[in-house]
């Protein structure tokens, strides 16, 4: 398996929506949390990053929804590396309460220059360490067969 | 072209995030309120479909990310019923400022008993006109060959 | 010193706005996850609350910001009780990073039944551990030289 | 009556909560999106303040909630100069449903330097036009008798 980061927090009440479950927006949230912590325990904290000149701006982001999660909740999500490709990348999540799976997503980005907002290659500096983590020798972008979350619905009991 | 129901608003300062541009798990609120006008134009506002007893629940939602939008912007969410299948729907939406797409996406939704949360069929008075508007005749589920966005890396400049 | 709960955690992205520190609605949002410690700790966890048949609505809040918060920080909530009085009661909030005082602020609830949405007494089940915690050995509103706007609660129908 | 700006909105899904009403920390938002408003009817934008290099940091907030809002009801924000001093200022809201009062609040700010975040004076070019909406002719700070907790502002170092 790969390596992975985890955070794990309670769910707030401002995270509910009146259907009585944490809304759907805030998984994008807590996927950020999580890749907050990837990349701390990579060594390579974000701020960091920033600070360095680069944005890893969002370009593509799923999500699946399995089981709603609730006030009260303690949550676990954890992150990977998906691919390390020249110019982009993407992060897999799973988010968990206890041994129960409630979503699944993906996050795809691109580097940019700070300034500029123009795409770039990975900063330097990132590449040997995140190649390392990813289990990649070298760049290489998504599979052709890849992903895309099952088509058939899951029983959903939120 | 399949009917569509649009919104139109301001983009908000707390919606921005450091990057100085609009934090991207608001795509999914923005859909929402584009999705919210769908079924108010329809003729079917959400809050009376809560009021029958049914939830539309998300069950899958995915967001690309072209150009990014920035506060003081005006911006327009469209919203469109990709599909209608007897327990799950999809709706599609594209936002744009001016003549530019900022972003796509689409949402999975699956119907549920308000008090019991199990999946069930599409509310019996909801049929006729979901089923119109989706220019179907009868339910069907997505096709095979369907979007997933496209693989290749779009230029950013946000 | 009263009782107070104590939360610690870290700045998320998307709390942060274009100006490069936490939004300040974020910090009502933080007050109520240390509100939420608070009652935990009490023995008397919200959720059971509401379980009881009560809301404890917000009728007003204040927040005094001092120092802001940035992304990467860890911050600490410490919550207390004010005061309690028979149908309303408040709590103060202090936001911390290490010894820096960033915020300070106070929010002011009271009582309704859960069905009726109209305001109702302390539940019997709280008093006392509520009574005990705030230090008072009977029910009592804001003091006089407060620094508050108005001491008279309002009807709340929400 | 001051010069006021109003804006008017439908309530969002996402903006409830498992109480079924508008979550408090909201108002805080909608009151910005007023105060923009404000300002751009005033003819001073806040895009282009702080394009000059200047924030308008918020230094104290205070929300009496009365009423609550919820999901599909359209609501108004007005927002008015309360009082203009020479590094300092406080806007008013109102926010309305129909001929319903929900929520009343104020923000007092402070204004600072783009660059240094340190305070300064309000910036030349806006002092006529915010003194003319203020109905005053010189600086002047919150009334002695006014509902506050302290008159004395803070330094801030965001």
């Amino acid at each position: 398996m790969k390596q992975r980061a985890e955070v794990e927090f309670e769910v707030r009440y401002a995270e509910t929506d009146q259907m009585g479950i944490v809304h759907h927006a805030n998984y994008l949230i807590w996927f950020e949390l999580a890749r907050t912590r990837f990349c701390t325990e990579a060594g390579k904290p974000y701020p960091q990053i920033e600070a360095l000149g680069y944005f890893m701006i969002i370009t593509q982001a799923q999500q699946d929804y399995r089981l709603a999660a609730h006030y009260g909740d303690t949550v676990r999500v954890a992150c990977w590396l998906d691919w390390v490709a020249s110019r982009s990348l993407q992060f897999g999540y799973r988010v968990t309460r206890d041994d129960q799976l409630l979503t699944t997503g993906y996050t795809r980005h691109l580097w940019v220059h700070r300034e500029s907002r123009r795409p770039c290659s990975m900063p330097e500096s990132l590449r040997a360490t995140f190649l390392e983590i990813a289990e990649q020798t070298t760049f290489k972008g998504p599979e052709k067969n890849r992903p895309e979350s099952d088509s058939k619905e899951k029983m959903l009991c939120p």
